[in-house]
């Protein structure tokens, strides 16, 4: 899966991640009165998520390889709002876009073999298989070590898919753990020498292994220097928009072939409509125009310091 | 919370927790062909999930003070899974016990706080507010530091829930990450001292606040230690029966008074029946057999310790 979505970003000439974080708070008034009338509770506002959703990826499927896409906000909405989450992958997956299951998820052995197999792989039933979610990659928490881990990787190979681990998170807490100085450097890099090894052996075509790091893309000197690190591991930053980031805070995180990250922007998109002179109704055109401004200001970062791919 | 939590264990003179992590391998299977025939899919062995947990609630709500339900057994099985996860937590609150949400959720302030609302405090609406989950307590990764446990840490507050955070687990690579030594002893000592930390100055009636830990039985001799470094934190301790920790290996995690300390057995509960003379469908005899047996062993044990609280 790390060579289809390298396939995509070289297609489609990005490297940035439109993040679908979506809560009812950022959707227009008018969506929220057709699909979430009062009294519709988790229903309505799920119904007017996946509505919000499928049209802003209508709109951008051609211009970015990938969508993230964040369970927390769908949790928030129960039942209904995992149901929008799960309609969202299917969504996305049939416009041909790579899908992130943000998920975060981690445990010990077994119960990691049970995530792994509702978000990655497939679970097994009285007779037979099914897929639960089916995403193409899921993040991963690595504090319960190795074994917490494998499940996802075996499943990577298994079914073709790809994870990206935790190392250092964009939050301003980030450092309350990871920052702790060892007697082998610090927290994020011993994390970051394991991704590494984990994706020892399962390098595809582009010399990139589907075992990936999260590396927040506000902290600028730790992304240079965990690039360096795990030369295997594919970057997926966060961070960059409405949490502060710009694009030449992110060129660390890119290899000298240009290529070996994607960039995820959520708020700074879908909230796009909040700051644009256009109406509401046309907020999928705001998404579309800060996708596209997002993807040329990167774009010219990178020529910048010489590191495109395309 | 756990002044809830606490009452519960002296009422019942059991601080042991019955974990619902249940499989559809683990239920007998004249209950999967009632529930789930095949092409049934998710939602048939969702149904079997549920019926198979209710039916042992019912038989030892009057036992334990508390049950566990891991989510990723759930998840695997899609939205119907989830479902079940959902009645669950209600069949279980309805009965009187006090429900821990084992999600290892973690994730950056605003979207921790997203996670909070699902699973402990409440999700905005546009014209009003709604529980999604509705759990007492729910268990935290804290890789992400203080800004990613702080959103549960005031939904503790707000709603009277609790949380336990993740501080040494239960399962074999567990030191990976968590037993690295750093300048301030091991990474589990530190975020031992966070989480005591944490729980300043919400110490309920019992002296204990409602920020707990996770340390597994695995790992009887740091359970001691860290006992010691959390003074404030009730531990949630896992690892008892299928993954090979005893009775005399929970003692370090009570304090003198004899609290401090809840004990986790899943699959030995409810897989009970497998091992038991009994037909498959006195199931319910097997798991109530094997709670009563744990009960008494770990009683013994903490007598032993002279660590009985009743």
């Amino acid at each position: 899966m790390i060579d289809e979505l390298i396939n995509q970003i070289i297609l489609k000439k990005n490297p940035t991640v439109a993040g679908l974080d979506t809560r009812f708070e950022y959707i227009p008034e008018f969506l929220i009165k057709k699909y979430a009338p009062p009294g519709s509770g988790f229903k309505g506002v799920a119904d007017a998520i996946f509505e919000f959703n499928k049209e802003i990826i209508d709109a951008i499927y051609d211009l970015v390889p990938a969508v993230k896409i964040q369970i927390a906000y769908y949790e928030s909405y129960g039942i209904p709002g995992i149901e929008a989450f799960k309609q969202t992958i299917s969504h996305a997956r049939n416009k041909g876009l790579i899908v992130i299951a943000d998920v975060k998820r981690n445990d010990i052995g077994p119960t990691a073999g049970a995530y792994s197999s509702a978000f990655l792989g497939e679970t097994k039933l009285p007779d037979g298989c099914a897929r639960a979610f089916d995403a193409d990659f899921a993040t991963i928490n690595p504090y319960l070590g190795i074994d917490g881990v494998k499940p996802f990787i075996d499943d990577c190979k298994k079914y073709n898919k790809g994870i990206f681990i935790l190392v250092k998170t964009s939050n301003p807490s980030s450092g309350d753990i990871q920052d702790i100085k060892t007697e082998k450097g610090r927290v994020y890099e011993i994390v970051a020498e394991r991704v590494n090894e984990w994706g020892n052996g399962l390098l595809g075509k582009y010399g990139y292994s589907p075992i990936g790091a999260v590396v927040g893309a506000t902290y600028p000197k730790q992304l240079s220097e965990l690039r360096d690190i795990m030369p295997n591991a594919f970057i997926l930053i966060p961070g960059y928009g409405a949490q502060g980031a710009a694009a030449n805070d992110i060129v660390g995180g890119f290899c000298a072939d240009g290529l070996g990250a994607i960039v995820n922007a959520s708020r700074s998109i879908i909230c796009a409509w909040k700051n644009d002179s256009l109406s509401p109704e046309k907020f999928v055109l705001a998404a579309k125009g800060e996708v596209i401004r997002m993807r040329d200001e990167i774009d010219s970062a990178l020529v910048s310091a010489k590191k495109r791919a395309w």
